[in-house]
């Protein structure tokens, strides 16, 4: 047996570590090479883990059917949520009374101590803008000593990119997802340059937070209550057909977004050169939508948060030290690990040893189905981010092996319209290796630099690595 | 010699009709196609032509070498020029003072006997809105017994969509080209429905061009003017970025244009709700740029007409009975031959013996490098005329193959940002038998009924073999 067996033409499909292949292939060998790497990356623990959460379709008796059965109705809310601005709050303070010499950041608490440059940056600009301190010094001060408080936007059902910071005078968006009536919140987008989220909090960011209070938040109110509410979902869905993966990059969903509010702002009773004023804004703000793309992200993965059981990730959020993941069957828990720094292109000046570690809330527009999962309908983004139309491509569909939904409303044109992946499963992660793409903007370590690139970043494996080890517990198996 | 060429096993190359591999094929032959088909469509004359007007390389005084130069410098005129929306006439009459009782059309000229339903339609009902007659009867005699006159847009420097009709008293875009100075006008996009481009001229109709007149009009021509003009190169590149062929889809070219015109419109002196009129009915008309597109074109393309000995394509037009080209090199002859059926999708309850053959100035778009040229950057459109993303990227592909350019202004994001295909070039669409590809929108053949569908046709080979009789002629040749 063993003589016939290497007696004829010897093909070999190596599975797993390359090497093996490429050794064969440089004797001379026929080698296939498969891309395949063990469960929990050879954690033979995570390994078990995941094979003892795996669903069963013969018995529906096993921990992984009744995960199976927890995330189809996580999924089915997922599809069926429908964010919608119905709002904008013309200071925060407004939606959450009690905020009281707080700000929101992005991602899962973090101390003074530890927090990134950007976000200090973005605190310290805050706190300038709502006149707590009329210095830098001085409010770092009350930040390092509790005189400030500050929290995380997830828990008060906000999200902000980068640093994400909310403080009580600024104006927030109001995002009712309709089919399930839970409320999102997002603050709005500054443009690009000196800018808070990035860290910037010198005289024209704080002057342009101040216009933003004055100027823009009323005109938004007005024109988006005339509109009788302004449907995130449909510009979404119509952005994804138009070269947008609606999170890095925005252009087509901040025109739709525009020409709804153009219209409703003519139409509403608005002094002419407030509503010009703003129209110029978003005109000249491409990323504008981002925020309301995140909002509705929020509010859609929101509705699927909480089913008991469900492996789906409903948040992942980075506060520029780690990046922690949500839980749909697991609570307010947050798994998270150091984050990983993005690779992508840099503005000219900039390097790789700048960037600060990936960082903010809008990575919950991936758990929808959105950025980095729908890198398919927005080749446009490679120009930003590096790579070609064809790993764009390739890293939606890798994004199938890890989710449990397709959702018709992310339909990806390059792909004839295939609906998108959506719905992170959390034991797909670990049982493929494959981790969640994100599309992400990168921000200089230091405060108020700014951006200085875009690019790709995944999120590190061992937040789902601690997420199976929560689900399993609770399974009753670990 | 013989013997030893059947003794092995057969592989055979199959150059041309598929029958022959077909044949071999089915006996079990190993056989590859190639997909090619002699110049001329095998007529030896055709063949002969395109051979004598090819260029050489070694030698400069070859006709075909001169033609070569002369395309050059044709290429280098369209990569150069740059239309920039400059105003809007609010009459006709105000660009043609002489233009009385006179209607503009469509595609080459056509007596009133030939004339497609459509086209009779859309005349009959400029006959209504010019006051010249009270009903369609009345209108018909006119028309038919020469009270009115007509004229093809094309001998104005005009172009307009279907049945493309302008009349003294409607308003114009005024588009500029700012490299070359040469100017093209267009007529303004109805939206979908009962519009007089497809020959309907009901009350409605006739309402909304008066509309036109009293409102659109000069809010659009004070919102231009107060821009300083608005850049329609610019809003046509980007567009491609984001889903566009910018001539049968123009969902972000319109929303793009809808963001200069809003932000001028409220920043000018207008009264707010005219503003809100015009901007809803923008908003509302997802091709309103394809006029604006068409007419940046003939700018383009206007820019390259008249370049002695050129064998590039200036324009492509159809009256709803020829489809007919011009050429740079060949004055203001029309090369025309009957129209084609476009193969496409049909709207509910209509099939392909309702559709009028193809109709319209639009494909001035094609000529320019749009349209089916930079069908790669528009997977979305294929909802609308059907295909696959994989064959829109071939349309444009295939195009390549008969243009003498590359307009790094067209660049295709799904091809990794190509420069896209421009400036056909008669000899090559002879010698590789490959017809320019036209996304078009399909009319009823009887006049009101409208638009029934949307789909692609290709330019009927006998235009290029006409054409190449010509420029043989020009040479010295036939």
């Amino acid at each position: 047996m063993t003589a016939s067996l290497i007696s004829g033409r010897l093909a070999v499909l190596s599975v797993g570590l390359d090497s093996f292949g490429r050794s064969l292939r440089e004797h001379g060998a026929a080698s296939l090479q498969l891309d395949w790497q063990p469960p929990g990356d050879g954690d033979p623990v995570v390994a078990w883990r995941v094979a003892q959460l795996a669903g069963d379709g013969a018995d529906p008796a096993t921990p992984g059917s009744r995960i199976d059965r927890a995330n189809k109705v996580a999924v089915e809310r997922v599809l069926a949520a429908h964010p919608v601005l119905m709002d904008v709050a013309l200071h925060a303070r407004d939606v959450w009374p009690d905020m009281d010499r707080m700000l929101l950041h992005a991602g899962a608490p973090v101390t003074w101590q530890e927090m990134c440059g950007p976000m200090r940056g973005a605190m310290v600009g805050a706190a300038l803008y709502e006149g707590w301190a009329s210095t830098a010094d001085a409010a770092e001060r009350m930040l390092e000593g509790g005189a400030i408080r500050f929290a995380q936007c997830h828990d008060a059902g906000a999200v902000g990119p980068m640093a994400g910071i909310i403080s009580p005078s600024m104006p927030v968006f109001v995002v009712r997802n309709q089919t399930h009536g839970n409320v999102a919140y997002s603050n709005i987008n500054e443009g690009i340059g000196k800018v808070l989220r990035f860290g910037a909090n010198g005289p024209e960011v704080i002057q342009r937070l101040k216009w933003f209070e004055q100027v823009l938040a009323p005109v938004l109110k007005r024109a988006v209550l005339a509109s009788g509410g302004i449907d995130l979902k449909a510009i979404q869905s119509q952005a994804l057909m138009m070269g947008d993966e609606v999170h890095s990059r925005n252009a087509a969903a901040t025109a739709l977004f525009f020409m709804r509010l153009a219209v409703a702002a003519t139409g509403a009773d608005i002094e002419r050169h407030a509503t010009h004023e703003v129209l110029k804004f978003v005109a000249d703000t491409s990323q504008f939508f981002l925020n309301l793309s995140m909002a509705a992200a929020k509010a859609t993965m929101d509705a699927a948060h909480g089913v008991e059981y469900s492996s789906i990730v409903t948040a992942i959020a980075r506060n520029g030290v780690t990046t922690a993941i949500r839980v749909s069957g697991l609570g307010r828990q947050w798994f998270q690990t150091p984050s990983d720094q993005p690779a992508g292109l840099y503005f000219p000046g900039f390097r790789a040893e700048d960037a600060n570690p990936d960082l903010g809330d809008s990575a919950i527009t991936e758990t929808a189905g959105l950025g980095g999962f729908s890198f398919a309908a927005s080749p446009a983004l490679t120009q930003l981010v590096g790579g070609s139309a064809a790993q764009a491509m390739h890293y939606s569909r890798l994004m199938y092996e890890i989710t449990d939904g397709r959702n018709p409303a992310n339909s990806l044109p390059a792909m004839d319209f295939a609906a998108g992946p959506v719905a992170i499963d959390v034991r797909k992660v670990i049982d493929t290796g494959i981790q969640p793409v994100l599309t992400t903007g990168i921000a200089h370590r230091s405060a108020g630099v700014g951006q200085i690139g875009a690019g790709v970043v995944r999120v590190p494996m061992n937040c789902f690595v601690r997420a199976l080890e929560a689900l399993s517990l609770q399974s009753g198996l670990a």
